[in-house]
């Protein structure tokens, strides 16, 4: 089925993605893994549907083959959108979703059974937003004899260098963030209601380019206004814009699952000497920041060069100022494995990329910048294109 | 903060819906509820961000206040939306956030020790989306002498019958699904991209009425189209629409995070024989359902209602045909406590929402037909005022 790629991941490259996992659960000593995050999913198999609000996983045994297992529903869906054959996707059948007294996850693990060599450590993922606790302990009670353990993200550390495909997705999403960014900024007026420029933000985000249409994002537009941006994660309301008032706005531009998120901050009218200053020094951090990005240097680096800018002003950010991106789904299109901040040792490496992000969340006021990047041979590439000074519109 | 809200929730409502959750949690012996849900949490407390992706909790004591723990930038601006005191709110440190070794949820155990009774057991909400493994394992040890037990969607049953405050939300959630779905309908034309159409859709969804925007919905836009219709939860493409293909939509109106859902079906060019008879027995199914809803009956009676009707054609529905709706946050607009299904013991009664989506997924083709409805005195009030037919466009 045509999806929202450029073009179809190669079998080789998913060869390649399943070969670094298992290599990887070797090293764990895992005789199967448990991989429930709909990002990891999908970049294991392109399996694509928003059916991950009910349980749903793929068993990869350290040998043999990979199977998927999913509400009957959305097995029959499986197949188009993956890579799987129709032999290794499972439907559970509909009457044990939402049941107070049985799980799905009593079925999966009946199944896994079959799968894991015997006394073998299983890795679940202890920190995927889809595998409840209900699941681990269906899990735990459906495999005696194994233990299972924490795989510590393994496979979106894997994902954390992109191939030259993934590339390619991400600089169309990097288009498709511009364009809405553009509109949000162009659009923002005295008057207009919050939900009426999210609907021309999200309008943008979907209709992508005239050659690639967008994708949903795993975060909706957030656009904390007045005093509210002193808080990052705050969504709309039907209030207008007001002269007088700033507005941080965070996006992404989606392009078959890949994001490229993007912040800017909008003031109409003057702005307070504050948030004129604040715009300045931190339009040079993020060129130091950003100048300090290439192979070779740790994510704490990175921090400190934003902060050695930000110090001279009198500022301190002890939050991280960015994180590696690429596949997303709801909630978030981080990919919780790389921060940019204080203590990060990971090493930067070619094809990694971060969004950078700029938040300064003061007491009843804000200000966010960012720039969506990947890691090249000697330096950064910016995904997007637009100008990292204060947006002022009178 | 004016919000997407008709009007404030009374006091007196927040404090009516903690005192049913005490009392429930008196009937299981629970010295303490651990609340992860977002859903919850905005019903007992009114909090709504997106910073859900974070672990977030409220810690409810049988006695005493309740707290509510969340990252630092996020607590912040929990006193925005919620009914919290400055000193009901704590914000776990940043360096806590996706790390290997530590986990927020060792902070909030330590803090939550203070707050239960010695040696009563907690529950914990099982199933929610956003309560992981790591949460529970470190809530389990950082709670010595005290048994974690799942709360079995206490909260969410609950929220099983909705106040007059509750309602209004929902009416105007139904006038918002409405005109998205008539602007759905209508512009769905050969040779546009799936992308742009879902693009009209979730400005309107976003627009919402003049008097009353429109929120986020829990899911995005579906339209598994053509063949890809025999599966529910396929989201969208760029492929164009196609003369001879038929479409299944399912969008939801939210207002202030009330959600009504929608479905509907449409044929670009003549419908086959096969599609044409089903949507004449599917709404004559809808009708036989509707006026099976009152109080008094079963979710389990009102699915059979449907059952008789198709039976007389040859078909089956084994699946449930609707379950309960409200409050909805990323990835589901669903209560996760009544389905319409066989086996469905919880009886009906006045101030329930359903969600009655007849779907009927085939290989190769699908038809869906919904109707959000609210159980009165007698029978069912429409959320939504479309017409039940299959939409037919040439």
């Amino acid at each position: 089925m045509p999806d929202l790629l450029e073009q179809a991941v190669e079998p080789g490259e998913y060869a390649g993605r399943l070969q670094r996992v298992r290599a990887a659960m070797a090293e764990r000593n895992l005789g199967a893994l448990i991989v429930s995050d709909p990002s990891n999913l999908f970049y294991l198999t392109g399996y694509d549907a928003w059916s991950f609000y009910t349980p749903q996983c793929l068993v990869l045994p350290a040998v043999g083959e990979a199977h998927f297992f999913a509400r009957a529903m959305d097995a029959a869906g499986a197949a188009y959108t993956s890579n799987l054959r129709a032999e290794q996707i499972h439907g559970y059948p509909e009457d044990l979703v939402h049941r107070p007294d049985v799980h799905p996850y009593d079925w999966i693990a009946a199944h896994a059974r079959e799968l894991v060599p015997a006394g073998a450590d299983v890795g679940i993922e202890g920190d995927a937003h889809f595998f409840p606790v209900r699941a681990y302990l269906a899990l735990d009670n459906g495999l005696p004899g194994h233990r299972l353990v924490d795989s510590g993200e393994l496979v979106n550390w894997i994902r954390l260098v992109k191939s030259p495909h993934e590339l390619r997705q991400l600089r169309i999403a990097g288009a498709i963030a511009a364009q809405a960014m553009r509109i949000a900024l162009d659009q923002l007026r005295p008057g207009r209601r919050q939900c009426d420029l999210v609907a021309e933000i999200m309008a943008a985000q979907a209709i992508g380019t005239p050659e690639h249409g967008g994708d949903y994002p795993a975060i909706v537009p957030m656009l904390p206004t007045g005093e509210a941006a002193g808080t990052p994660h705050l969504t709309w309301t039907d209030r207008p814009f007001r002269a007088g008032e700033a507005t941080t706005i965070e996006l992404a531009g989606v392009f078959g699952r890949y994001h490229a998120p993007l912040a800017r901050t909008v003031m109409l009218g003057d702005p307070p000497q504050r948030l004129r200053e604040t715009a300045k020094v931190v339009a040079d951090g993020m060129q130091a920041t950003l100048s300090t990005i290439r192979p070779g240097v740790t994510g704490s680096a990175v921090h400190a060069a934003f902060n050695d800018v930000i110090a001279a002003h009198g500022l301190v950010k002890d939050s991280r100022i960015g994180y590696s991106i690429g596949i997303g789904y709801p909630p978030d299109w981080g990919e919780r494995t790389v921060s940019l901040r204080s203590g990060e040792t990971t090493v930067l490496s070619a094809g990694m990329a971060f969004h950078v992000i700029l938040g300064l969340w003061m007491d009843g006021w804000g200000y966010e910048l960012s720039e969506p990047v990947v890691v090249t041979g000697d330096g950064v590439e910016h995904l997007t294109d637009l100008s990292h000074e204060l947006t002022i519109r009178r």
